[in-house]
Parts: structure tokens; sequence; C-alpha cells
């Protein structure tokens, strides 16, 4: 079979497994995920065999360590990946929630049920872990998923898929409703992202370079983000030690991801005397900053900002930091700058604040808060499958709710249309 | 200029209306709905001439009757057209509704508030209403708008858009909230769908060849039904009188609309009774009935459906007709050849009818009513801008909430992650 009759094969599988699993009651679905803990726990060691073949021959192609710390399944790592299968089966269904119901004056009870959207593709880098974690939320959501893996972790990925798969073997879920594409060409991924008859909806995680491809190909509706340029603006009113502190944890907490601060706005009443402050501690924390021109009348020995910084999402300990006459401009700054993820302001004042909240239209927007906790599980919503920046469908971090869908659900007496 | 400057120039002055639109208080865009209502009163002597023009050129192109009739503006027409516009200003505002809020351990306040999705175009056939509609619920709903309406209505457009942003011209609103396509070239149309970075969603309403066109060329989210195969299963513990009424409503009330039923099924331990009597009605309303097998053995006068009449959306006095021999074929049915539209169960079986509602995952189930009330306005959401069959962002009909999408809105007092 050549690889595109390969893919509609999994594609179909997914799409029949897909109708018998939004029928699956949650027990049964709990006790899935339960089993697969069990089994992935019992084949570790086969396991990370499978994953020494991977990482032999990502050490040939010369990965970065980064890579290959991600690409590693050890002991602890399996055991963490089981705990995350433990909290998906302890969360709460969210398929066959009814979301409300009202009662139409001719009597008709209308209301709107959740469901899965049905078969989901994932596009990742090569991170076994992600297999685990997104199988398992779409399993719970009631979705069919096709998992499509970075390929220097192939083996890890078809050995993991053997696991789950031998779980829902013994039934009642059809085991087609996770599947591995297992194999690595890129005309694998060409041909999925053209089965808009079969997949409902494909999210691709890892880098801006990945995800603008999979979106330029794709006939299917993708829900995305490209990257995370997070502002925090310190306004005048600002506590002057929460915002030294919220600004060090949103910056260097954990430089390399999607949520943490790449921009710094300072209202001009504050910046001579928070700027100096806050420079002291990024400095000890190793953050390279950038400035604008004021900026760099109050810190003198940093480095120009050019316009192309402020678009910048560095994923590492540099900033930007620009001051600003106050609120509007700090907005404005944001809207032509920003990416829709994650703003915070650091305000007292009421007013300031809840114009930030109400006029700074991105996905995620704190006041007095980290940028850090733009994420589905600080949220509360019990996990995380990915961020949108795409207001369509979803909008922030995506959990459980956000792989269903509602549809209305009627109950009459006779009613007919006059 | 030429047509692609021109678009590009048009979504531009969208994108940077939609920025100001969402700020706009609920107070001021209803008074700019009201005073639209006003002066679409006011200038519909000016109206009915520029439609005029589009109707002596449709005649001389031979349009049909029923086109020419939804082309034609007359005093009655703009009358419901502004009542229509009145009805929109008397709906509650979904932009800034928070539709959840709840507070972590860490004392975080995480709420969900609604917000405008942007910029959204909308691209129809030559229906002059749909245009100050169409209008209005963007305006309403906090989104700028791009319409390209039916190039036979280009003349009544135009002096649409002239008499709305006339009205908008007075402030605060941007005039380029609700922008017309000037052209009727069908570049234009290939243009506007490319333009990703300006526009976040099309809606196209008409016939399955347009919508598929554009959700060919769309490189901008589409939300959209293709058709609607809307069924009926009447089982076999129906009320009888009920179960006729509600076929007869669903297939003749209107059978032109997407919501009228297609198939009708039904068990067989019924057929031999029921199908005889609603034949009756049926023929008496001019239906002309295609059946399966066993339903030409009880109504011998029918033709054969042919297999591909399963799949067919007539939007005429057509219905096809298939005995089933229960509730699990009926559903097998609509799985293999609906549209996921709209189906209804007829039944005094409560398991049956739980299992109808549960399993059958089209975007309207209804039980013991005519499928005529999957319509946004029937089902209580106000108004109506289409009806999506695509499971991601809206399944079924689309009110004003559906326009909208949801930030996360955060409060903190100095959190910052550990």
């Amino acid at each position: 079979m050549d690889i595109r009759s390969q893919i509609v094969e999994i594609a179909k599988n997914a799409r029949s497994a897909a109708t018998a699993l939004a029928r699956i009651s949650s027990d049964e679905k709990n006790r899935a995920l339960l089993n697969m803990a069990e089994e992935l726990i019992r084949q570790t060691g086969p396991l990370i065999k499978e994953n020494a073949k991977d990482i032999k021959k990502a050490r040939l192609m010369g990965l970065s360590e980064a890579m290959m710390d991600r690409l590693t399944l050890k002991e602890s790592t399996i055991e963490g990946i089981v705990g995350g299968l433990k909290e998906v089966a302890a969360l709460p269904d969210p398929v066959g929630k009814v979301t409300a119901m009202w009662r139409r004056p001719n009597g008709l009870l209308v209301g709107r049920m959740r469901i899965p959207l049905g078969v989901i593709g994932i596009i990742y880098e090569s991170r076994p872990n992600v297999t685990v974690d997104a199988a398992a939320l779409c399993l719970k959501s009631g979705n069919a998923v096709i998992l499509r893996g970075g390929s220097e972790a192939i083996n890890s990925n078809i050995a993991i898929a053997r696991i789950l798969q031998g779980v829902l073997r013994k039934g009642p879920i059809p085991e087609e409703a996770i599947q591995v594409i297992p194999m690595t060409e890129r005309e694998a991924v060409r041909e999925m992202l053209q089965l808009e008859e079969y997949i409902d909806l494909i999210i691709p995680r890892g880098g801006e370079d990945l995800i603008r491809a999979v979106v330029n190909e794709s006939k299917i509706p993708v829900i995305k983000h490209y990257k995370g340029v997070c502002h925090i603006f310190v306004d005048a009113g600002a506590d002057f030690n929460m915002a030294v502190k919220i600004c060090m944890n949103a910056k260097t907490q954990r430089p390399g991801v999607c949520n943490a601060m790449e921009t710094l706005l300072v209202h001009q009443d504050i910046a001579g005397k928070f700027l100096p402050v806050v420079a002291r501690h990024f400095k000890e924390a190793g953050v390279i900053m950038k400035g604008c021109e004021r900026t760099r009348r109050i810190l003198r020995d940093i480095e120009k900002a050019a316009e192309k910084d402020w678009y910048e999402e560095y994923l590492d300990l540099v900033l930007s930091i620009r001051v600003v006459t106050g609120l509007d401009e700090a907005i404005a700054h944001i809207e032509k700058y920003g990416s829709l993820h994650t703003e915070s302001i650091i305000t007292s004042d009421y007013q300031n604040a809840q114009r930030f909240l109400n006029e700074v239209n991105s996905s995620t927007v704190l006041v007095n808060a980290s940028t850090r906790f733009s994420d589905g599980f600080e949220l509360g919503l019990g996990a995380e499958i990915g961020i949108s920046t795409t207001k369509l469908h979803a909008f922030g971090p995506m959990g459980l709710e956000e792989l269903t869908t509602t549809k209305f659900i009627i109950y009459g007496n006779g009613q007919v249309r006059t």
C-alpha cells in the first residue's frame, strides 16, 4: 500500500472508531485510562528499550541536548506520564453535559449538550510524553485521535501506541480510537491534512515553523498559536514590590515557554524609580535587556531595542523594555506588536485595571498576576491540550471542554411550525 | 487601484474599525441600529429606485421568478427589514458577558468574558435584505463586517451601504465597521478569501455550489452547512396523529428550506398502518414520494428511491421513504446518509427518545417536534446569522453569541507561579 492509501485507511478507521467512542460511558473511558497507566508501568522495560533506539539514532544525528532531553524516556518520565493518565481519569467527563436548557413559549424544551468533535489529528515534535497526554485527553473527551510525532521518536511512539491499543483491544473501545502514524515521511502529514472528510480538527504543537507549515497545507480546521509575545504593563500606581516580583517570575521562572514575558511596558511616572530596581534583579538572573530611547536614559548600559524586537518571542533570558506615557500607549503597543496570547497589568488603580481587562482582547488578560498563569492547569481547566490564539472555537488555554462542541437537543410534545 | 489593492484596503479598514467597535457600548450600538431603521424608512424612495436598476438588468438576464422575488425591494420588504433592525437592537448584547467565574486555590479569580470575533466576511446571493440583517447582527456583536452579495443586487447593496454608513458617520462607530464590496468581479471574492491577516471568519450563505467554492478557496476559517438532509424517524410507539401532523409540517410547510424533512424513516411495526394515512396527506399536498422496496409493498404506486436519493436535499415537494427494523437501523441510516443538520424522532417510548437524543450527533436533534424548529429564532437565540454543520466553533443555528469568542480575565493580588 502506498502512503496515501495507508493514511486514508487510518483516517477512515479513526472515523468509525469515533462514532463508537462517542457512545462509550465515562466509567469505561476511565477504566481504559487506568488500565493504560498500569500497562505502561508493567511494560516500562520494553518501552525504554524501544526509546533507546531513538536516542541512539538521534545522538548520531546530533540533536541538541534540550531535544535529547525531551526525547528520553526514563523510569521517572514514565511515572510522570502515568500520573498524568490518572489525573485525566479523575477529571469530569465533558461529554453529555447539558450546558443550558430553556423552555420556549410553545412548550419546546431546548438544551445544548456537549458532544465530541470526532477525529482529532495532533502533529507535534519528538516528545513521546505528548503521545500519551494527547491520546488520554482525546479519549476522555470521546474523540478518536491520530498522532503524528517527530520522526526522531518513531520507535517510542509506535511502542506506546502498541501498549495503549493493547488495552483498548480488550474492549469496549475500538483500538483505532488511538492511532500513531507509523511512518516518518513528510508525505504522510501532507496526506493527512487533506482528509477533511474524516478528520475534524488538527492541533499542531511545536515551533512556529512547524505550525505555519501545517496551517498552509491543511484543508482541515487548525487550532494553534504561532507565538506568545506576552506583555506586562507596570502602571504608575503599581505596588512596587509586587511589580518586581511578578516581572521576575514572568521573565525568569521558565523563559523558554510561550507564556513567559517578552516585553515590559513601564509607565513614565514610575520608570525612573522602578526600572533601576527591577533591572538589578534581572541582571542577577542573567536577563539581557533591550530598551527604547527613554528606557536607555534610565538604564544607560543596555542595548537599544530595534523595531523587530517588539515582535520577538525570545523564549530566552532576553527582554525588551519600553517606557510609555500611560495606559493608552500601553494598550496601543500591545495591539500593534502583540500575539493575542497573554498580557498583564500591575496596578493599584481600579479604573485602569478594569479598562485593561475590558479593552485588551488577548486570549488571557490578567491584573496583578504573572503571565505564567496562562495555562490550562493553572486556570483550573484540569488539563491542557494546547493554547489557541485563533479566535474561532477556542481562544486561550484549551482543556477537555474545548475538545467538544454542543448540539441542540429538543424535547417536544407534538409542536409544528406555523 | 487594482482589485487586490482595493480589497486589501477594505479589509485593513475593517480591521481598525473592529478594534474601535469592540469598545463601543451597547447603548451606542443600539442607537446606531435604530437610526439605521429610521434612515431606511426615510430613504425608501431612493432605495427602491436603485433596486429598480438591479431588477431591470436581472429581467434582461432572465433570472428565475424566485430569484427576482428575493431581489426585489418593495415598501413592505423594507418595513420588514426595519422591523428586523429594531428586533436586533432589542436583543441583549453578548459582548462583555462573563459566562463563568471561579476562584483558584491561590486566590486568582478566573473568568471568561465574551468578546467580538473581529472582522467577519459574509458572502451571499442576490438578497438585499441579507445585507441589512447581516450588518445588524455583526454590529450588535461588535464585529466589523465585509459584505459581498450577489452581483445582481450590486446597486441595491451599494445604496444600502451608503445609508448605513451615513448613520455611522455621525459617530462614534467608524463607518468602516460596515462595508459592501462595491465591485462584482469574482476576483474580488478570491482576494478577500486570502486575507487571513485581517479577516477572522467567513460565513457563506446560499447554495451548495457557492459554499463549496468559498471553502475551497478560503485561507480564513469558514462556518457553513452544505445542505440539510433532515430525517424524521416514526417509531413503533409513536402517537399516530402527532406523527402525521409533524411529518406534514416538516415536509410541506416550507419545502425549499434547509430544515425541511427530506427522508422519512418508519418503524416496520407501524409502517403498514401509518404509511397509507400519511401518504394520503402527502398526495393531497402534492408531495412526490420515493420509497424503498418495503415501502413500495405498502405504497404500491410510488417510485423506487435510488441509492442517491437518500443523500438528496430535494428542497422541493419530494420525499424519500424507508421502512426500518427499528431505532438502530434508523440511527445507522442517519449516520450514513445524513448531513449533520437536523433529525427528529416521533415516539412515545422513553428509552428510545433518550437514545435518539444521545446517540444522534447532528447539530439539532428533536423528540416529537418538527425539524422546521431548527432555526435561531425558533430555538430562542433571538436571531440567526446562519446554521453550521461544521463542528468547530458553532454547531447548529448561530445567533449573536456565536459571533463572539471568550477571553480569560484574571483578577490577582500579586500571584506568581512556583
